[in-house]
This record gives structure tokens, sequence and C-alpha cells, in this order.
């Protein structure tokens, strides 16, 4: 019988109880949600929290079941909070609330889920955010894998103006960084492939870029090219408005880690996930160079084409390319 | 070779890349989600919705992981709706506007998600309430049980005086229809127990009653007893305002068949969670007969005592019997 245990302590975990909304799910919100998510409109006590929002206002939400859980330049808890951002950001407003939804796997290490939240607070924090109400499920073993986070966010449209349906024949498109660093990244990190680099995601708020974007008079739409990467963007643009996308393979920034591990898997970079960056569309009559002086990261891509309802790439070869919309999924539960 | 196949057609399934963002996205979005939810309000096109909430509003959040996902008197998508519209009607606001989002298990029936998504859809037009922004994830086989759904409600604060915080010793607790139902009719549809009975999910909305309660002048607080139950409210009053609360057994309303199979598998009807009761607590000034006018179901079932800091229960027999927090979970999944 041995009565110390050498090493480190074994690490308390979650278990079904902390989620039955009993003594052990009130000691969760107390000593976890509560203090990390501190802020004067949080609102444990009650089942919903009060907000004011004057004039029209913007609500987005988005589930977030990444693996793995940490990856290189960012974890699910980042990730949820930036993508939630991001999208009010992209759609003209200014994220000021958010509600957090935690499904968590029964067994699930306190120390994880303390991390997360703790980069959840850090980056709702940044953005000036307030994460205002949430809810915690625990599930039985093996049917959440670890932690799946849903995100819904809040907040007032500073821009009506933007709109895919702005879009026409002969305006540009821009991209505010390189395409498929996020996707590329957590693929990396899954260990199971073997495969190893320094790639980090591109996991990052762009509010305060798309702020300084909605000051360009002539930007037509804004999106951040996750699920399905730039490619979607683009078929989105050519659906809605029957419309071609013509993107020119020389000028889209693409780190040569991405390219390289796209060539090792057969995979399209341009279906790849960024989660940093903004793909914008601007009438053809603002000068293009005035756009990238914005930031030494924004790049002309291509154009809006008439109507043949094709995403064509000119190929660095001088050869084009058509590009088809995402049919099956090359890498399932990148964000 | 069988050139026509007998019987009904197979049912279609989803797949991961009904999830992935691109073409088979779409399709769900415009085949499934769009025609179910149509409303002015509903945007498919950007990545969030538009709305406008004047003066002080409510936000809710919650996550549906029920098994089964059909149940006596309701499924997944009818809570899923309820709930949220609930959690807001007892915090006094109006329900205006929802999202949603759904984690989905890879291989599920198309034919189950649909009836899911007509179920959240009347229930949602019923209660006025527009979904107006979505988001889905498709997961591989195995890392979600069929189906989770999060809904995340924003509404008009109509009432600020209901606060937890109001309630003093003397008032009166009432509830709003007989206690556990939803448990137990969800534990019995689980097939696995092998029991059976005819018992109905209380599963519905209560925003009407909430808005009517929220004319009693001494109304003090409300709350849906959902997870954990009757004495889960009980406890979270008892722990927020310092003070003890006292039911009597008799009048507790409670079905014969909730009783009997709590009495088959030892468990507390009082932890049971009601999906479609309001308990709410009002000044004793207010005359009790008058408060159980509103509604032939409404019960006073109990009183707020001086600081003891426990829910006693006066038992049918004459006895007194503490009832603890709720510890560990005695029926996981139920909502």
């Amino acid at each position: 019988m041995r009565l110390f245990q050498s090493g480190p302590m074994p690490d308390k975990r979650l278990t079904l109880a902390h989620g039955n909304g009993g003594r052990l799910t009130r000691e969760l919100i107390e000593t976890i949600f509560a203090p990390a998510f501190n802020n004067p409109d949080l609102d444990t006590q009650s089942d919903a929290a009060r907000f004011l929002l004057t004039g029209a206002s913007m609500m987005t939400t988005d589930c977030y079941t990444v693996d793995p859980l940490f990856f290189p330049g960012g974890d699910i808890g980042k990730l949820a909070v930036c993508g939630t951002v991001n999208d009010l950001s992209v759609s003209g407003a200014v994220p000021r609330y958010m509600s957090v939804n935690f499904l968590l796997e029964e067994g699930l290490e306190f120390s994880v889920l303390e991390s997360v939240v703790t980069s959840m607070a850090e980056e709702a924090r940044s953005n000036a955010v307030s994460i205002i109400t949430g809810d915690t499920k625990v599930l039985p073993k093996g049917m959440v894998e670890g932690m799946y986070i849903v995100t819904t966010g809040i907040g007032s449209q500073i821009c009506a103006d933007i709109s895919i349906s702005n879009i026409c024949s002969g305006d540009n498109i821009f991209v505010s960084g390189s395409v498929g660093d996020h996707g590329a990244a957590v693929f990396l990190a899954r260990a199971k492939y073997g495969l190893q680099g320094s790639l980090q995601s591109d996991c990052a708020s762009i509010s305060v870029l798309a702020a300084q974007l909605m000051g360009i008079p002539g930007l037509k739409f804004m999106r951040d090219p996750t699920r399905g990467g730039l490619a979607t963007v683009c078929h989105e643009i050519i659906r809605s408005c029957k419309l071609g996308v013509r993107l020119v393979e020389s000028v889209i920034p693409l780190k040569p880690e991405v390219q390289a591990y796209c060539d090792i898997l057969g995979l399209n970079p341009y279906y790849l996930a960024s989660e940093g960056r903004i793909v914008f569309v601007v009438d053809d009559q603002v000068s293009i160079d005035d756009i990238c002086g914005i930031s030494d990261d924004i790049h002309c891509i291509g154009k809006i084409e008439e109507g043949h309802g094709n995403l064509v790439l000119q190929t660095d070869i001088g050869g084009t390319r058509i590009i088809p919309e995402l049919d099956s999924d090359p890498l399932p539960r990148i964000c």
C-alpha cells in the first residue's frame, strides 16, 4: 500500500453532475466562468441577461468543433470569440455582447476548460465584447469529443451599405493576408498525420481592419473566408450575383508551407479556411493603390466579371483553370 | 440484378460535406432551413442578420441534447424553441428573434432533420419569434449522438421589476401546473428501460402566462423549473437571498404516473425537469385566491422563510424533510 503518490496530482475532471443544474454546475460557474468572464453585464443569477443596443443591430452565431482543441496560433476558445467578432465585423457591425454555450465531455480535465475559458475571456476583453450569458452541458463520455463551443454575438450596425447584392462586373477583389493558414495549421496539428512544421494559424480578430475598410467609399462587400476558404466566398458571389470571378494565382498570397502541405495532400489551398482574413470587393473607380495602402498585407487578387457563372483561376503558367464549388469535405472539423 | 427496388426508398442521409460550407451546405439551407424558417428577417446570404430592438433588451441561450430526439409531447426542436422563449419570458422579456445552431451526426436521416426543423418553425411562428440566422456543423459518426441544438434568443424587456433579489421572508411560492412531467416522460421514452405509459411531456411555451403574471403588482420572481426541477429553483432562491424555503407536499401538483416512476426508480420528483411550467414568488400582501384565479392550474405550494438556508418539505404524514441541493445527476440528457 502506497500512502504517498509521487508525481503531480491527477487533474480534476468534469463529471455529468457538473451539467445537471445543481451544486456542481453552480460551483463550475462560480469558480471558472464568472471570474473569467467578469464584466458589469454578466448575469449568472438569471436565465437571461440584460443588454442595450440602440438602432439597427446585427446577430450572428457559430459552432466550433475544431480538432485538436489547441493548435499553433490559437485554441478553440480564441477561435470561437474571434469567429463571432469577425462575422459581425464583416457584416458592418461593431460586436458588443456575446453568449457562450459549452458542450463538454464527461472526464474532460478542468485545466483544459480553464485554459480555453481564459483564452475566450482575453479575446473578448481585447475586442470590448461582454460575454453576458451562457449555458453548459456535460455529455456522457464519447458523445462529444472533448469540447464544442457555440458563440452568438450581437452588435450595432455601423455600415448598412455592405451587401453581396451591390457587387457588379468590373469590381476588384482583395484579400487582407495569406490564405489557408488556419486550415493547414490545424491539419498539421493533428498528430496522427505525422507532419511537422512552424506554420501558425492566422486566427485573430479582424474588427479593427474591418472598421478601416468601411471608410473606403466604394466598399461593396466583406466576408471572412472561413469554412470552405477563398473559393467558397467567390462562389457565394457568383451564385448570388449571377456573375463570374477571375482570380490571378500569381498575386494570391499563399505561404510556401501551406502550398507544400497542399501539394503533399492533394488539397486546393483556396478551399482552406482562414480565421483572420477579410475578402472584400471594391468598385473599380477606387484606386487599387489607395486600398493597398491601408495595410502592408492587402492584395488585389482578381476581378468580378460578366455572368459566366464560374470561378476562373488565371494560373502562373499562363493558362486558366475552373475551380468548382466545394463538394466533398477535404478537412472536417477545422473550425 | 434487380432493376426495381421494392418497398420505400432508403432515406437520404447527411454526409460530412453537408457541413463544409460548400455546395451541399448551400443545398441544405435552400431545401430545408430557408423554406421552414421563412420570415422577412431571415438572412441566409450573410454571416449576420439584421434586427431592431429598442430600449432595454434581454439575451438568453441554451443547448439541447435530449435523448431520445422524439418523446411523447414533443421533440428536440419544439423543446429548443420553447426553452429559449420560456427563459426570456420568465426574465420579463417578450421573445422576438432567435438564432439556431445544429450539431448533426454524419449519417442522420434527412427526414429526422426535416421533422425537427418543421417543429421548430411551427413553435417559433406561434410565438411570433423570427429565426434570423444559424449555423450547421456535421460531425463524423459517433462525435454527436444524432443531433444537438443550440438556440439563442433576444427580446424586449417589458418588466424590469422581476429579480431574485426582491424575494423576502413571508412571500408565497406558486407553480403553474404539475411538476416533473418532462423529466419522467423523456425517461419513459428511453426504450432501454422497458417502461411504458401514457405520460406526456409538458413541453410548451409559457410566454402568454408569463405576460399575465407580470400584471400581478406584487410579483417578485419567475423561473421555469427545467434542469434540476423545482428543488433547484428553490435552492437558487435560498443561496441568492440567504433565506429558507418551505414547500407543502400535499399541495404540490404531481401526476400519479410521475410519482409512480419516481417510486420505482428511487428518484425525487422535485429534481425532475418541467418544460412548460413557471415557479413564481409573490408578496404575501397579494391574495392567494386572486393569483390562483388567473388559471385553473396555479397552485400556492409554499412560503419563503427566515434564513435557515434549507429547502424544507412538510410531508403528507405531518413531518418535515430536508431536500438538499442536487448533487449527482439522476437523469442526464433530459433537455
